[in-house]
């Protein structure tokens, strides 16, 4: 049951890179609002606006064995994504296996567990998206799967999806949609910048969007 | 049910700008130790210590029409404060509702839900208290209402309640006991500057307030 | 019910000196993988990397009481350890008891509850660690017991264990174990040093600790 | 700051029956989908269908002593409504306290906290909505008031209020509407037994309400 | 992007009842430890046991329109399977859209989020696991989509998988591996009954499975 | 680092039995208020009522082979008792498990983790206080230890201590103090049921404990 799958398919860099550029809240909108993990996702430090190719690790509760296995798998580019068999709090990742995983050009990890070293982490600037921040170690002693399908945090990831992580939490985009994501989400911060310019003269989301007919005939009464 | 208040009392701009001095705690006790939002509404960020006049949001879970309807009633000075009607961690505001408050002299938000653009909001200084950051989106199908009672993360909240909050959270002040919350406060605040000198200098709490006769009293042994 | 135990016996300094330079993920690791506190105790403000002799303090829910009584029992270089009773977030500590403990050479605060006027607590560089931060206050009606035996988060403290906090948390060391546990931490630095090197060339953990046979033997399949 | 309210207004006794027959459900939808307390609020045991006017405590964390003076406030048909005032788990009430209770013709306990002795309360006949159940006691140290407004599991309630409570948890109605409300769960129970003979015999909701149009309107494609 | 998948696969309908009867524990197991939904989803009453062809639900926070929508598309035998598309605990799901589903053949209600009426789906023998139990209502504006990937309480369920529940739980198993899964399964229970007798009659599993060897290489010591 | 204590000190099974008679709340007030375990201990059933000699277990997470090892410690009388070494709410414990520890006199399980096969562990009177129900097996790799000090759901247990559960939960009882704590129980069932027939006649506690006096001291008002 335990499997390394070596060849993913990943979506172009220059891709990748837009939907870094254009943020988890943004890429999230324009593919329908969908794809954000839950909300409990938060980063270890914060500025951080990161996507990758999602290298994906399935692990038992407090077994960090496969993310050594994982490592060699990465691409430069690719985010480390994993997510254990049943909930667990443990520090699976510190600053050695960060040390391995920047050496071969990985851009972060989004963990559904716990994480630790988070000084030096920050340090580096390896950033990590983590359900906890825990100093309680792991054990290496029952293998997982690495590049299978996981859920992560609510979300339904493949190996070779794109990640993309900053301040407001982490958003998975299909391979296969990406590029045309990244058309929607950057016709959306166009159209964003003429908005923002409108709203900061005291203009009102009401007028610009024509909201009121629509409130009125659901009935909004002022009093 | 749907309705917009748009006349709310106030209290004063100087009670309420020394409110902000005060801030939290000092509030909090204050007015006899009550007021206090849950603890799980954190800011954003850190260092942002505001109080204002509370334009309330009752909003449906995942649906945030009623803040473009609640920007229109914003004077200068006010904290939009919403309250979904169940719970939820939705981000119902991001950078360009924060540019629209903004424009009219908002100093923050209170959500007991989500928020998102957090970078943004950071370095334009609007500052957020909430109970969660989430990019996940939320829809403008069904209105709510604004400046109607609400409880927010467990409190009751009318619109012109004077709202403080800092880094020790949020408390609200009923708009009519504003005043007297201001001096008992500022009485408060220097009343800890002697005792602060005093502590400092090495004098114990145990003689400064009188303790040990009533520990004593209540049984307490050194062994 | 409610005691004072004055004289607790103590590591020496330089061994909790030495453990807080190890850090709480080496010294965690160092003792077995054991007496990590629950990962939800977060330090107030990151950075701070500090150990001490934990004085301890039962306290009721809501009262704080006895924190004044544990400030009198203080010796520099020791640390506060607090848990309530029963769970509690309530705002057990501020600036005022913060200013005097440092007059006493107090080190931190670690609360299984929680901790307020925490942007002064940061400006004092007073570190805590704790469940929550709160500004709702306690009262001062019932005792408690300082020094005596406590859980707090998870752990089985006595008073003078070897109390180690940072970013990632906190760990307990027994009084008695102290040195030995020194020792193991050091020798696991400087073995991590070596692996460092290594991991930041290009070499893998597979390859470094030789766990490529292991994990062919429980059958994980490369395809 | 301590206060018991007297006198407080009661709904007529066959509005509040009537209530209790419609159940939390229908009276919370025949209000405005509005009232329903959070939905942690969950009977000790099942099967219990009540409702009664609210006798409001607010108690001090981990202090029952409210109960005792609230007790002696009940008039027969009347419920207890309790909220702490931080969060707390612990079991303020008993099979002692539910003896005094029920000999004043009280029909149970709301409470936003803990209770015990829970199977002698559920072979005595007296039901409880709790957010936990738990042994541990409390103190009688510090006052609270009665029959002031409180907020408990997340709804503002005045003393007074109807409170109805079944296996779907609690929902609170202002008294002033009490009559209004039951008129309107009336009638939509009528109205659903109707519906529930075509839904039986096979009919879909999405032909009784003709819901086709709206959902295609919306963009809902069959594939 | 809202649409309603009208043919699935379903596995043979032996197959399910073979799953139903051999339980949730056991199916988990038979698949290699995989497939349990989270262990907050629980029953509305103890002691049913079932199996079904997952018909899923991706529904907005709030809005239970898709419930009807989802009817239509029922066989007897099949099971709702509801995720939201963010976290939300509303009881979406009553006695009335029960009497319908029933009418259908529909076997049950797996729910990440909230139910109603719990006391009359009880009395129906409609049994349901749920993250909550909650009057609270719920609106009809947006759609959302029927038969597509859902993730449901940390799984990954696809419209046709199999889904067992019983008082342990819920587990989903793929629509092409339900024949072998129910194979594995009912050697599995097979193979218990003989240990079943020798456990009972006082064997301990340390002899039964000869696990003494392993232990002691492993370094377990006795003192 | 992996034990397995053989000899551990029993209180006599006639004290044991009182204090299962006494029930958790009576005995946690005989003992100064102290001892439950946390509230999200609860029953898989209601209705039992037991106290043992607790055997106790640490475990890794997701690891249930120290089960078999502590099972041939076990005499008649005792409970078993499971604390992880991080947090975690897999299945450990099953009917096949509950065979073996009934055959040889176990009494019930207190774990804070999971249990599965539920209705069976009903139906052979197996009593269970756990954190959750989870069919999530765990997997047999690491060892732990048996009869070594633990802190399980925040309390303190050493092997040998007394555990008293019932439907208000889990409360334990130091080994050497069981004997007093049965006579202070004695004394407090006694007082309580004259207590109980004053309350039912329709005194108030406010007049038999003579109440009326301190709460005006500390300020209660009528109003």
């Amino acid at each position: 049951m335990s499997v390394v799958v070596r060849n993913i398919p990943r979506a172009p860099q220059a891709v990748i890179d837009g939907l870094a550029r254009a943020g988890v809240a943004t890429v999230h909108e324009a593919q329908g609002r969908k794809g954000c993990l839950h909300s409990y996702m938060r980063p270890i430090y914060t500025g951080a606006q990161v996507a990758g190719s999602a290298v994906t690790i399935s692990a038992p509760p407090g077994d960090n064995w496969m993310l050594h296995v994982a490592i060699e798998q990465l691409q430069p580019g690719d985010l480390l994504v994993l997510a254990p068999t049943s909930p667990c709090d443990n520090g699976y990742f510190g600053d050695l296996l960060a040390t391995s995983a920047m050496a071969r050009g990985c851009r972060g990890l989004i963990i559904d567990a716990g994480v630790r070293d988070v000084r030096d982490l920050k340090a580096m600037g390896f950033p990590v998206w983590s359900k906890a921040v825990s100093a309680q170690g792991t054990v290496k002693e029952t293998p997982g799967s690495v590049n299978v399908p996981i859920v992560c945090a609510g979300q339904a990831i493949d190996a070779g999806d794109v990640i993309v992580a900053d301040d407001d939490g982490v958003v998975v985009v299909k391979q296969a949609e990406a590029e045309a994501v990244l058309i929607a989400a950057n016709k959306r911060l166009a159209a964003e910048e003429a908005k923002r310019t409108r709203l900061a003269a005291g203009e009102l989301g009401l007028d610009i969007y024509n909201m009121r007919p629509a409130l009125a005939a659901k009935g909004l009464k002022y009093v």
